[in-house]
């Protein structure tokens, strides 16, 4: 970063707190590394993003939202990896005692140190003797794993068992399979999202709202059947050419349905929520020049992966990932299933049954019925489990409700039964775009910030989308008398009653110093309220991307507001 | 609660789990108590609740949405009250070990349990021996309290420090007071609200959704001046009769403006939260008659709270407490001002400035010039915060940097001035509304699920209002044939596309089955595409509410859908 691009840093971040749009958390009380508020403006401008979020995807028609609890049991987390798997590596300085993060004493010296296991973590640091960033000495202690989930405990006292704070909100939908089948009546593909708040106990936040401890987040797990071939429609996306970073490759400039044709994205719904993914970031404002799609090489990938493009949104802190959208494979649900013994499986009907013989043990009605009574119905269950005849009598068998029955010879029958098998269950697999809600807030912003020079002075509109924008309008009765202030709060007031829509209302100085005030915060629209509106009913409107002034009717003004189109006025 | 009550519980428990509604959280995993999942259904469900409740709020034109983190620093904890207070009472049985909460074990014995101080809890169970409801002995060790928030590390190894997981959002709208009062550029009323989650360890969840471990909440902190009055409109209000179980007397059936004549509510914003709280319960759906508001006895309420009411909701598990309106006085800022030493106030301009005289210590510039040259200024700074002269030369005097001078008597300046003053700063004081937005939704549930015999065959309607329905309209090919299902899915589709409109798409079974599909989890309308659709572009539209059937054109169902205006084709 130049001492140019710093300075703009501090500029935008220092505006962003004195508005009240994002600022450090708990700073009344010295601050919290990693955390921030989004304060009077930044909690509008999150709640936009993420109901445009939700909409663009539930607008699919085969997705649907979720919510679970953020307290998560330790076996839910164990069962997912992440009690093994989360970690980061931390390493000593043998002079200062300083923990710091293995691949962070790399960055000036490997290209990609994150990628690393932790052996060569240890093999690159023994080798090249990076300093350390507190101390300057050079004496390294072993270095270690350390989990990076938020600890905590369930129940009080004894009663109490390990949990952590998710790091993720992905293992809800997965826990949810089975219910998130039966709604969609069995019938595969179909998607399921969650938008809330993901933990992450870094070791050394960094970087403002890029490296959170606790971050929005927002993620979607789409189940389809790997065999059969998938209906996307790609045909949006036919001529917009985005630029690609293959794991192979420089970088090339081409449309998503090609690259997905040259076998460059490996799967036609990694392409697709690619494609809609970008969609979507545009329409909130990103700026399209500054979206690249970057392939993970196969060692940065998760073993069970079999694609994965992060969408790296390029601003202050250089490319970023914002987003990752990854071919899962059936890894989530088979963990889960192999961990709690629940069938998360979906049924797949063949197109022509299949006729097959097979050996069937079971129960001897005429000697096992009068020996089990009511127990007989759960023996002739567990026998017709069993795989294989038995090959010693009697034996012990376990039924169901767990007792243990002795099974004589005289009770089993041994059958060859032709079966018809019209299909087989099988673990879906998944594809997952994960969004950093916090990521790209951030990208909106810096994206829309822009400074001048006006009459000597520094000038900064945001030119922030009315999608995201936290307020629609501002208010501004010229004089606050006559009338004037009256009606500028009755229209506040009726603006404000129109469902989603927020106005401010201010009477403070100079018009000029208002307009100010407003570009600076991304106020599409500003409507003065004079003399004049007191005698015809018109307002002045002010578009602030563009400065240009016209005067209309207050009642247009609202019915535009209200519906999205106040450009067709200028029209 | 009957044992029909009952039955009837467990059936509509059994309803919201199988249609993906409310679901026990990690049930794969053998679930976690006091824990639950918003399903397929029911993540769209509390969306819309949480949106309505928003806008309801923010359509004030003084009020605007923050967002904090949920992990939160033990000091701002510690400031608040919540390390010290937020506990239950527990005693352990000493024949089976196990804890039980003390006011639960008082239930059927005493009128209000929770009520009791420690002691007096100990003092009732000694003397009325409640027996353990885990193993029927009634020998009690000694009675503790317990914290009940959880608790968690921020940041990793030595550099860790204690955090909880916060009980309530309301303390980001106290920590943020500075950009609030900035926001509003120094003017009071103003509020602001949060909305996420709240997290309580409890000892013994309970009652389903009523007593969660994790729960959904929503805040408002109204932040006014005590001095100046209210101009609260309740014009709205004049006529609309509410039950009121005052704190001294039986229940009275009055308007809220009455009431606040009579003194019985003690505080105009008081008055004004509870008619609007009412507004928003009745627009969710809530029935009227199940209605009532609860003032706190003097024993119940916190020391600096001067008035509380709770809007107490009947369902199931009998009157709930499910929004607790309190005037808190100013003892939240007041808190964290005394902790943090950062000043939480508003100012006031009084309406005639007062001249007064006061003796002013500062420098004499001639010599303290010369002898303290670039620290001059800060000698200056220093000197003129004394309170009295001082009266011993020469003396030591910190500065700002924390540095120390020796000041003779020659570089004293003592001067009596008259000022004149223009106001004062004051803590302002807070109302606030606090919501349990998952106490809402199950009510909301309990009071739209109707049971009924039809054909033979229970039959139950979910008659959900619109506003918060998770699906707006289902739309039922009446065979997958000839092309209906194609238009059925174009239909479901263009539906699906429009903001905040969710419909389902439902071809397998009798329409009949369908209908009833939709009915159990209240889809408000269900349209049907037949063999004439496709002759004439029109569908059969059926009102959940009354059964009734008309038969209109696709493209007026749309619009009406999306408009909301659905009624309006059946006129």
């Amino acid at each position: 970063m130049t001492q140019a691009d710093r300075d703009r840093l501090e500029r935008l971040n220092s505006m962003l707190k004195r508005r009240g749009i994002i600022l450090p958390a708990f700073e009344i009380h010295g601050g919290a590394a990693g955390m921030y508020d989004f304060g009077p403006l930044g909690g509008r401008l999150r709640n936009k993003v993420n109901q445009i979020w939700l909409n663009h995807w539930l607008s699919q028609g085969d997705i649907v939202e979720i919510s679970c609890p953020t307290v998560t049991p330790f076996s839910v987390l164990e069962a997912s990896g992440h009690v093994g798997e989360f970690s980061d590596f931390v390493i000593s300085c043998l002079a200062c005692e300083q923990a710091s993060r293995a691949d962070h004493l790399l960055e000036d010296i490997h290209p990609n140190p994150d990628s690393l296991s932790m052996e060569e973590l240890a093999n690159e640091i023994a080798s090249k003797n990076p300093a350390c960033p507190d101390c300057g000495a050079v004496e390294w202690g072993q270095i270690e794993a350390q989990n990076l989930m938020f600890s905590t405990t369930l129940g009080a006292g004894s009663s109490g068992r390990q949990a952590f704070i998710r790091p993720e909100t992905a293992q809800g939908m997965f826990t949810n399979f089975p219910a998130l089948y039966r709604h969609f009546r069995q019938r595969l593909p179909f998607g399921a999202v969650q938008v809330g708040k993901g933990y992450r106990n870094e070791i050394s936040p960094r970087q403002g709202m890029i490296r959170l401890r606790e971050f929005n987040m927002a993620e979607l797990e789409y189940f389809i059947d790997p065999e059969e071939n998938s209906k996307h429609d790609f045909s949006k996306w036919s001529t917009m050419k985005f630029n690609l970073v293959p794991d192979s490759s420089d970088t090339i400039n081409t449309t998503i349905p090609q690259a997905l044709d040259d076998g460059i994205i490996r799967h036609p719904s990694v392409a697709w929520f690619m494609a809609s993914t970008a969609e979507l970031l545009f329409h909130m404002g990103i700026d399209a020049s500054k979206l690249r799609f970057r392939q993970h090489e196969s060692t940065e990938m998760a073993h069970y992966a079999s694609d994965c493009w992060d969408a790296e949104i390029l601003g202050s802190y250089g490319w970023i990932e914002c987003v990752g959208i990854a071919h899962r494979g059936c890894y989530d649900l088979e963990a889960h299933e192999n961990y709690t013994g629940q069938r998360l499986r979906a049924w797949r009907d063949w197109p022509e049954p299949v006729q097959s013989k097979r050996t069937l043990v079971t129960i001897d009605g005429s000697t096992a019925g009068p020996a089990f009574r009511s127990q007989a119905g759960a023996v002739k269950e567990a026998l017709e489990k069993m795989d294989a005849p038995p090959t010693t009598y009697p034996f012990k068998l376990t039924l169901s409700d767990s007792s243990i029955v002795e099974i004589q010879q005289e009770h089993v029958k041994i059958e060859d039964i032709d079966e018809t098998i019209n299909g087989e269950w099988f673990t879906p697999h998944v594809v997952e775009p994960a969004f950093g809600i916090d990521r790209i807030i951030w990208h909106l912003l810096d994206h829309a910030w822009n400074e001048e020079e006006k009459n000597g002075e520094q000038y900064s509109v945001l030119s922030l989308s009315p999608s995201v924008a936290p307020i629609d309008a501002a208010v501004l009765p010229l004089m606050e008398k006559d009338g004037m202030d009256e009606l500028a709060l009755n229209l506040h007031a009726s603006l404000c009653s129109m469902n989603g829509i927020q106005s401010s209302h201010d009477a403070s100085g100079s018009i000029g110093r208002r307009y100010a005030r407003a570009d600076e915060v991304g106020i599409p629209w500003c409507i003065t309220i004079d003399h004049q509106s007191l005698d015809d009913g018109t307002a002045t409107v002010r578009r602030r991307d563009d400065q240009k002034q016209i005067r209309c009717k207050i009642e247009d003004i609202t019915l535009h507001i209200r519906d999205g189109k106040m450009n067709s006025l200028f029209e």
